[in-house]
């Protein structure tokens, strides 16, 4: 990125392949400069991207998808897919490590607590919630106005289309679109690879490139215990990726801050992400402990334990980028800029001097500063690591928020919201007690240690005993799960329905441990939610304040920060520089053996069994060989963005997002085309690994059908 | 352990199997009154043990041991020899994971920076180091006049004797003793077994009982280029230990706690404990994730990683202690007994009143408190994780302290240590630049972070650039180590004895990048190291008068906390109930087959190639599978003692210290019989294994018949 470029970002100006666009803003005009001689006619028209839009799943638990053919079937990263794989699986399967195919229709397996959305429209109500919000407002009124417009809103049009409605803000504020998902909930495994293949190479490649994964996993939709007819799907490409194409990511991007303030960014730096790696870190050494235990327990630990390494690499990188002068540099030039015009802004207006939005974050920072510890242990609950905890939280606020409207609720309880509620409460996936005495034992000793021993808080929760033991009686004394089956142990009744239905006088009348540890915290709980949602609305405030400045001010199409929900990004499939060398673009299976060789198939670079066995076969197969495996691109991603589905100018599938590099994890707060990748499988070699190396399957040769009816030669070469 | 006796811990009244005694002090009334019938006349008599005593070894790289030959051989546990067995490997060698047998003497492996103890004599010196400390003294002059006194003692010793001489502290300062220790600098690896069953259930089963270790290995130490012939060494028992049987542990006790005040445990339970702990883990996570990326680099890290795993699972289990409501009753009770003995002497003398030592500990904790941060970032180099860091503030303090007469220097650069010092600053162990780049990143980060990134010094360590590339520059350009020779890289010269040799002005004109980094903290460093100096001088004087009390109103004979120097202890082989459930005193081979076979044979419950091949071998013969492997004992031991020999009445070897149980941890601050226990491999385990499993190995073999030269057949028979 040119020094020029950088100067700007942030500031509404892009350049080069930035953005996480929404798709009733694509960026037509900055693709039309930069890529016009490479775009046919049909690229981006609103067919073209009503389909792409319609083609691309959202997984609730925090990925990406999109649906590659007519009847549902959804392909994802194994990664992604992970939670459901470590929670189908028992002591006996383990279908996280080992895979999954289902030979026939009737073998798919039901994932109990698993929810799919499609976008289906959007619609600004910016004005409708600005008119519900009088500008003479405190912010916790305004934060109770706004949440109750937005409530109501949903309710409104969930009631009228049957929809799931979220009301999503973007620009930090300055707009409120709503988003109408149709729900798929019947979620059923079809194919997974084995995790070594998928994720081969481990923490140790994680967010790195080359990279060498089949990190893929294909579920389907159901609709009355039929396969889901679906509107649109993606065809599958018949030609791999080529080195300098053209390539669009339709997914979820998560969250960044990239119009975090300087002050936002240092307090990520100074204090958020510290804190969130220690925690990572404590998690992961406690997991790691866990699952040296045994094979059981670490099929039992082993889907968090992904989720931990991967999260502390990722909060790694942001920090090494907040660590970095050139980039703070940057961030501190940008917001010059914007504090200027901001300045002739007011200047321009006249008028007495007064905050500026910029102060007034500042101030709502101290006060998250002041109380993020207690709000971090307790409402974000990192001090009750449990799902118990949860289910039994989640039971008690239903009853407390249930003589409430809705618009007045904690925004999760609100109506629109109930049935996805319901969904995760009442999952069926087993709940391991000694897993989750351990968990707890830890986050109890962690709450008691960082807020002292001595904390009246602390003294109720521990109830005079020793973390351990504390955290032994509150699981053995729940029924607030369905508690996995110990030999020798009596199973236990399953308490969540009865208490939901019973209402409030049920909840407080339970003894259940678990209930009353939750109602030990709930009350300064709720006041630590209340004082950061303030704050939040304060910062909600000031950042529309900058960013309308910037709209009037740039007066260029901008993107908005991620939240999770659909936005289009485009780039090249492109290598890098690093340390002096060039990293090619594509990689290819032969690639993959090289390295297992070069590592001497030790874990994590070893390969399964079933590639193993037909290595020297498959070392033989020029064509195989040569076929390309995982590509990197320009493309504006981040978490969540995982499982996108990469298309072409003619909207087919040429690959399936599952990792950015390592520099690619500042996109966090600034882009950068210079290193930063998106990693992505190459649709053609998912093809040829299914055709060939699970050529025995026939669950795989039943998925391979599906995606490629019209092809009936393998399409391994690349162009 | 009886609510009565548990009142008393930390008094110096002691019951049961409690101590740690001084070989000069040994609990002979104690021993006769619990044990009288059971010992023969002999033991604990001066020859018995004076022949214990100097049949005793001490790892000054923190660990004990045992000579098992007139011809020096040392027993010790593989986890004791880790760093060397980690060290003497290379990119094809790796002895830790594999094992080591020297087939004849000449084979036998010279490590470079291991130094054995063997404690010759001791003299009370209390008096002398008294008279050279005036009452009057200010704490500051009166740390800095004891450190004189205790230098000068030590340099004339070693003028008269030629041996080692450390003056040390007892009873936090109530006596001083003068320890003459002969020194072997010359030690060579005989045999290791392989770390797969030195180590079986590894972190899973580390601090665990039951237990399957062969956690042994065998040095020599050599003397003029021989084996150094040795007048006591431990005869090799031709029977293993009993259920019920009383037996002694000679060893190396490294630090306990038992003596603290409240104040103090509180420091350690809500400050200490916590910062090590998150240290700890942000450590095993930087050091699992590098392992990681091949098992090249898992080599070069096992041995850190062993020591961080081994030392969190430590501190969660005193911490946990100190969490125990009981526990912390019992210590308030104690105290409030000590505080009343010392309110009654305070009353007898008369006078006016005065602050308690109580009140001045809880000043020094406060002190203390405020500077710790700051003084384990900087002192304790925790921000600065490099080898080439440790040689080059050690290369610049040398220098530093040059001019200073021997007993005003910081005390490790004191005449008397000079050849210790030098054998460990000059140790040709390679280091492995990519790690230590990564180490000292992360560490820099940390220190960044904990500081806060405009700290003074931290902008000047960071010198406008990120910790990642800071990291990256100084190991680049440092000279101070032996770097490994990487393929395609030009070897370096090693700038080390050239400094040392040029003194202080070589020091000042030198650029050497990590030599510049240790001097931009120096200044600072040395100031906070003499604020926690000055503390600790005030809590040693406060602690010797608290003693002095406690000698007065007890007038039984006491022990002091542990030292790292050599100490008896004693106990029965003892089972203990667990949950419910009875576990038995002594584990077999059989149990061994069986545990891995519960656990699927996957690690680290997987048994190395040799013994699995052997296994359906080893399962037929019925005298094997009986043999005692490893034992529970009640003797009261702590981290320093692993290696330690176990000796029966009749002062021969039955057993090797390695570990204690999760139950024992708690030992660090209160000794408790009800469950904590010490942890060994058996002796005829040893023999077993050797001459079975190893039965293809002459370097084994040799072993044997060094051990058991009067033994002809084997002996693998309990009794």
């Amino acid at each position: 990125m040119s020094f020029l470029a950088s100067l700007l970002v942030g500031c509404g100006a892009t350049f080069a392949d930035e953005g996480m666009w929404l798709l009733n803003h694509p960026p037509l005009e900055r693709l039309k400069k930069d890529y016009g001689a490479q775009l046919p006619g049909g690229t981006l028209s609103k067919e073209w991207l009503l389909h792409l839009q319609q083609s691309s799943v959202r997984f609730n638990s925090g990925g990406s998808g999109s649906f590659v053919s007519a009847k549902g079937l959804v392909l994802t990263n194994h990664h992604v897919g992970a939670d459901s794989l470590q929670k189908l699986g028992d002591a006996s399967h383990n279908y996280y490590r080992d895979g999954f195919a289902a030979a026939t229709l009737e073998d798919e397996l039901r994932c109990s607590d698993l929810e799919l959305n499609v976008l289906i429209s959007i619609e600004d109500v910016t004005a409708r919630i600005g008119a519900a919000v009088a500008p003479d407002l405190s912010p916790e009124d305004a934060f109770v106005a706004r949440r109750a417009a937005m409530a109501s809103i949903e309710k409104e049009s969930l009631a009228a289309t049957g929809l799931r409605s979220d009301v999503i803000t973007l620009y930090q504020g300055a707009q409120y679109h709503l988003y109408r998902l149709k729900k798929y909930t019947d979620v059923r495994l079809v194919f997974a690879p084995e995790q070594q293949i998928a994720f081969f190479g481990g923490d140790a490649d994680n967010f790195e490139f080359p990279r060498y994964n089949l990190d893929i996993c294909f579920f389907r939709v159901y609709e009355n215990g039929q396969p889901a007819v679906v509107p649109h799907h993606l065809a599958w490409s018949k030609q791999s990726v080529a080195q300098g194409e053209l390539v669009f990511v339709s997914g979820h991007p998560g969250h960044t801050d990239r119009a975090s303030t300087l002050r936002e960014l240092t307090a990520m730096r100074d204090r958020q992400i510290p804190f969130t790696l220690g925690v990572l870190n404590r998690l992961e050494v406690l997991l790691g402990s866990f699952s040296g235990e045994g094979p059981e327990e670490a099929r039992q630990a082993m889907g968090d334990l992904f989720g931990v390494q991967n999260g502390r690499k990722n909060r790694e990188g942001i920090l090494a980028g907040l660590l970095d002068p050139n980039t703070m540099a940057r961030k501190s030039q940008a917001e010059q800029r914007l504090r200027q015009i901001l300045a002739a802004q007011a200047t321009a207006a006249g008028g007495p001097p007064r905050a500026t939005p910029f102060e007034k974050i500042e101030q709502a920072e101290d006060t998250n500063a002041q109380v993020a510890l207690r709000y971090n242990l307790l409402e974000a609950a990192v001090g009750f690591n449990s799902q118990y905890f949860g289910n039994a939280r989640t039971i008690l606020r239903i009853a407390d928020e249930a003589s409430k409207p809705s618009g007045e609720r904690l925004r999760e309880y609100r109506d629109s919201n109930r049935e996805s509620l319901e969904q995760q409460l009442f999952s069926e996936e087993p709940i391991y007690d000694a897993f989750e005495a351990v968990k707890l034992a830890d986050s109890l000793t962690f709450l008691a240690v960082s807020l002292g021993h001595e904390d009246p808080l602390v003294k109720r929760v521990l109830a005079g005993q020793s973390p351990r033991a504390r955290a032994a009686q509150c699981v053995r004394g729940t029924t607030l799960g369905t508690r996995a089956v110990v030999a020798g142990q009596a199973s236990r009744p399953d308490g969540r329905k009865a208490l939901v239905a019973g209402g409030k006088s049920a909840v407080d009348a339970s003894d259940d441990s678990m209930l009353s540890l939750a109602k030990i915290i709930d009350m300064e709980s709720r006041s630590l939610r209340k004082v950061v949602e303030t704050a939040s609305e304060i910062k909600r405030q000031s950042h529309a304040e900058i960013a309308q400045a910037e709209f009037a001010a740039a007066g260029a199409a901008v993107y908005p920060d991620a939240t999770f929900t659909l936005r289009l990004a485009f780039g090249t499939v492109k290598g890098y520089e690093q340390d002096g060398q060039r990293i090619p673009a594509i990689t290819t299976f032969a690639g993959l053996f090289q390295r297992a060789r070069a590592k001497r198939d030790t874990p994590p670079f070893n390969l399964p069994k079933r590639w193993l066995d037909l290595r020297p076969t498959l070392e033989q197969n020029e064509a195989f060989l040569r076929t390309p495996f995982n590509f990197a691109c320009t493309a504006d991603i981040i978490g969540g963005n995982s499982g996108s589905p990469v298309v072409s100018r003619q909207g087919e599938l040429v690959g399936l997002i599952f990792d950015g590099n390592i520099q690619s994890l500042v996109l966090d707060i600034a882009y950068d085309d210079t290193q930063a990748r998106a990693v992505s499988v190459d649709a053609a070699g998912i093809v040829a690994a299914l055709r060939t190396v699970y050529a025995s399957q026939a669950g795989a040769q039943r998925v391979v059908l599906e995606i490629t009816p019209q092809q009936t030669a393998p399409s391994s070469t690349p162009r």
